[in-house]
């Protein structure tokens, strides 16, 4: 390459033509990745940028074979050792992908030990949960003359441990000019989490997704550390789980695209396997009552549920095909347990359940004889007012199955809705519902917001104008473009500070109050996507909003242009397939596609 | 699968539960297969449509195990009977994904020979060109007694055969409910184009695209019967292409990404070799004098660019990084014919060449002193029209070299621009350039359309409000979305004629003035994707185009919307990647997403 690489007095590596570019000049200047690493702007090449960080301004050059963690004692507990490791493994094969030069090894003598403190360290599997300490410190040093280099992690658990992991192998890039791998001096690291829910809602009902695309999607996250895989499993389309418990068991087969596209156990169990290997809770939604239909059409279910398919679908439903739950027929109810049962077994259990819960539609419950009469009987007018009612009965009935299903006190989730308003919270136990604000974030008088937050409920933001991904393509009902477009861009995103939601409706910022968002969601509805796009619509946006859940940065999103196009190439070294932002050129050209010196917003 | 299928009265496929649904009652009803390929609508599940058909409405079944391709002596030419033999192996390794279900073969003795007839049966390999002729027929007849099926394809030479043999593929589909393959009887189709030029404009210059992602751009191409590969080769950013002459040896050192990301002259002939199996003709853009930089930054041309990287660059160009061709230095144009010379070696000739000439900027060159000079001494004032007479005398000096080096009198292509305009035509004779017009699909006052039509000259249209793939996303310079927003959905691109486009502004549409619409092109500008998410943009958009441009149909979209997601499912078993239009649901529930018989567009 006859480029090399200076940092600028603005903190941008900028490139220039070396002086003598024959090919054994091999060892001129920087390389854009030892630049990069040491280019001093607090937070090397790091995403997310961790919350305190003192960092050399060197690298030491090293092979990736001299690499050591046989010596794991300090770690007791075998299941989360032989995790531990496995991250490692792979994290050589990824970084391996980075070495463009098929050139011999250089500096096979370096010794690059790494070792690992856990303060619990109990011999159990680790599982994440809601309330995990993910919190970890990670110190690098390197000895020049004895040809050693250290790092020490320590952490609270497996799931910090992880994430230090994912942090030390961002400090390590091969270098193009000395053809050799290098990692930064003299680090001390220490970082945690300002947001405990940090993922993305994942529907595989509108289409399939395979198992392979879906670890791929969590590979992603946990690169990022992301923490949450919120599985939106069923809708009125699909409902493509394997079930043996009677008459679930019947679902799948009506409610699936094909014997190829249903998810068995085993399926479900590598998936969740998988999560938690990468630090990544799954948190299964069954959606109810409304968007349900397909699969609960099979015999005997006829009663079960209402309008589905109904015509013509608009004044039905919000998107085609209709269903809705008939909530005055004790079976549908009978049927839930026995889906809370076969799932909680399936997935090995789960500390929070996601309940759905949004865009019921009256007008389609109307249409049904039998609700009529049911409601006639109990003392409901068939006004919002009435059918709200209906509502709360069906969710607490349900709710009640899904305890007992379970035996346990779960937390459960709900999209927001006219369930959620002011007048109608308190069919929603606050100790024991987390809400989904899919609303507008720009919407500064919403009182269903400031209704949440003064009754101090929990929060998750995926506000639909921010943070849903499959906005801004072609419409899928009629012609234009989809209802949410435009298309949200990463610079929207990682802008989009949760704080500023609840300040925006005159929620005061106390820490009360900021305690109750435990962070966001980037919702991947799957009407217009399958296994084949669906990487690249997720990533690399999804990683803007990590940064902004982990580091809840006051930076602005130019400032963390490099080190997000540094992130998104890295992605593509543990296979997954992300969209590209911009020309390879601004990668290799910091700030000079946008973040000039004389630009305004600099 | 608990489904049966009956084309109703509007002509869709519509399911219904079966009335015995144990998993030994497989032989019911009509599978979506069945009822697609028989439910009578002209062009049973084509894509695109062809010309002129006529269609059984039953089918036979057999396995692909009996499709018998061993007698082809009507085709005289070694070549192309060996392309055409690997034509149908493809296609039966493509059809063989759509058995879902793992049943044993049921007709295995049904033999299902196809024959080929030539009109021109050269010995030489087959090699798309401009005038090459695409017409075909195809006829298929079954004898149920002699469990016999002939599918019988004429044509003139092996392009015409290659797409018979995708229509006849398409005519064959897995059935469901008898897990069998069927093919549809009595089929009577002849077949030609509309539009000779079909195809995408391809950008692998901002980000490089791999080899292998290339090919399956032209698999999915030649699936619907696209013709064209315009290869945008190079940019400012990079000029990818290994060349062994001097200078041009060097442009790849200092115009690339890296060593992995350059264009071996093998990687081209192999693509170029793929593209002629496939039907599809290359043809290379070398941009000129604008969108060119850093391939042209190796030591001794320092003079031949101007304004390379220049700052501010919006004062100097339209997009990061400036760059332009220095036209009064004579070592330019012995360059540009070095160039033309590799290409068409390399290429193994070609018969249509792209000059690029868009978006040049005056500005740029008006910073350089030594053009400054030039244009003093040659009676050239520091105006537009100044500039344009600069920029003419370049074009004529960079095309003489072109025919200089290739030794033939080639079309060649320009993008439209300042130099296209009425008053400036006159620098580009209308029997050698051809016109590839990006401006706006529905601006009805536009004087430059109207003066290449009554100057006559040949046209491609790439409206960018229509036919650009790469709007929509992100901005990539700044913040919100990026400058040609929204993103162009398949219904807005099936919609748009050529001919309205000459319509619009006045032109009168004789047969003279329609034959001067050569056809269109989609653009994938590569400026926010690379390899891993090309195919999902491009897929199936493109293959909207591709009935446009092939059938120009007076339907509306949602007529062809059932075709449309069965084309993009056959996209799949092919491996390519496409985006998703609708859920899966909609494509087994026919017209029942969007085509409601209530429908006022209906």
């Amino acid at each position: 390459m006859p480029w090399t690489y200076e940092c600028d007095s603005f903190k941008r590596c900028i490139k220039s033509k070396v002086a003598d570019a024959s090919d054994n000049a091999n060892e001129i200047g920087l390389s854009l990745a030892e630049c990069q690493l040491t280019c001093d702007r607090e937070y090397s090449i790091l995403w997310p940028r961790p919350r305190e960080a003192e960092l050399g301004q060197t690298v030491t050059p090293f092979e990736l074979e001299g690499i050591d963690f046989s010596n794991f004692d300090a770690v007791k507990s075998a299941p989360t050792a032989k995790l531990l490791r496995e991250n490692i493994d792979e994290q050589i094969k990824w970084a391996r992908k980075k070495k463009v030069f098929d050139a011999p090894a250089k500096n096979v003598g370096t010794l690059f030990s790494i070792s690992i403190d856990l303060e619990k360290d109990d011999p159990e599997a680790p599982r994440p949960s809601k309330d995990m300490k993910e919190y970890y410190t990670l110190k690098v040093s390197s000895d020049a003359a004895e040809k050693t280099i250290e790092a020490k992690i320590s952490a609270y658990c497996y799931f910090g441990a992880r994430h230090a992991i994912e942090t030390l192998f961002q400090l390590i890039e091969y270098d193009e000019i000395r053809r050799t791998f290098i990692v930064l001096d003299d680090v001390d690291i220490s970082d945690y989490p300002e947001f405990t829910h940090r993922g993305i809602s994942f529907d595989s009902a509108r289409n399939f997704m395979t198992v392979d695309v879906i670890k791929k999607v969590l590979d992603g996250l946990a690169q990022s550390k992301m923490n949450v895989f919120h599985w939106h499993m069923t809708d009125t389309n699909t409902i493509p789980i394997e079930m043996t418990r009677e008459p679930a068991n019947l679902m799948a087969k009506y409610g699936s695209y094909g014997p190829d596209k249903i998810y068995s156990k085993d399926d479900i169990r590598e998936i969740v396997r998988h999560a938690t290997k990468r630090g990544i809770r799954v948190i299964p939604e069954m959606t109810q009552p409304a968007h349900i239909g397909f699969g609960w059409n099979f015999p005997g279910a006829e009663d079960y549920t209402v309008c589905l398919n109904g015509y013509p679908w608009y004044d039905l439903c919000y998107q085609p095909p209709c269903g809705q739950i008939n909530p005055t027929v004790e079976g549908v109810y009978d049927l839930l347990e026995v889906i809370y049962q076969e799932w909680f077994e399936i997935f090995g259990g789960f500390d929070t359940f996601h309940m759905g819960g949004d865009e019921v539609k009256f007008g389609c419950w109307n249409t049904s004889d039998s609700i009529v009469e049911y409601m006639k009987k109990n003392n409901m007018e068939r006004t919002d007012e009435g059918f709200v009612k209906l509502w709360k009965e069906f969710n607490e009935k349900s709710s009640a199955r899904l305890m007992k299903a379970t035996g346990k006190d779960l937390d459960r989730v709900v999209w927001t809705s006219t369930l959620t308003k002011r007048e109608n919270l308190a069919a929603l136990p606050v100790d024991e519902y987390i809400i989904q604000y899919w609303g507008n974030a720009s919407n500064t008088e919403d009182d269903q917001l400031k209704a949440l937050a003064d009754a101090n409920y929990r929060m998750i933001f995926s506000n639909y104008d921010v943070l849903y991904l499959d906005c801004g393509y072609g419409a899928w009902v009629g012609e234009g473009n989809n209802w949410c477009s435009p298309y949200k861009g990463w610079q929207l995103i990682y802008s989009n500070d949760p704080y500023d939601r609840l300040g925006n409706v005159g929620v005061p910022l106390t820490k009360e109050k900021k305690a109750l968002v435990l962070g966001g969601e980037a919702a991947m509805w799957s009407e217009q996507v399958d296994s084949f796009g669906v990487e690249a619509k997720i990533f690399p946006r999804a990683t803007a909003l990590a940064e902004r859940l982990w580091s809840n940065p006051s930076e602005k999103w130019y400032e963390a242009e490099a080190r997000m196009l540094q992130q998104r190439y890295r992605l593509t070294h543990r296979g997954v397939t992300p969209d590209r932002l911009q020309p390879e050129w601004c990668r290799r050209n910091e700030g000079q596609c946008y973040w000039k010196d004389d630009n305004p917003h600099n």
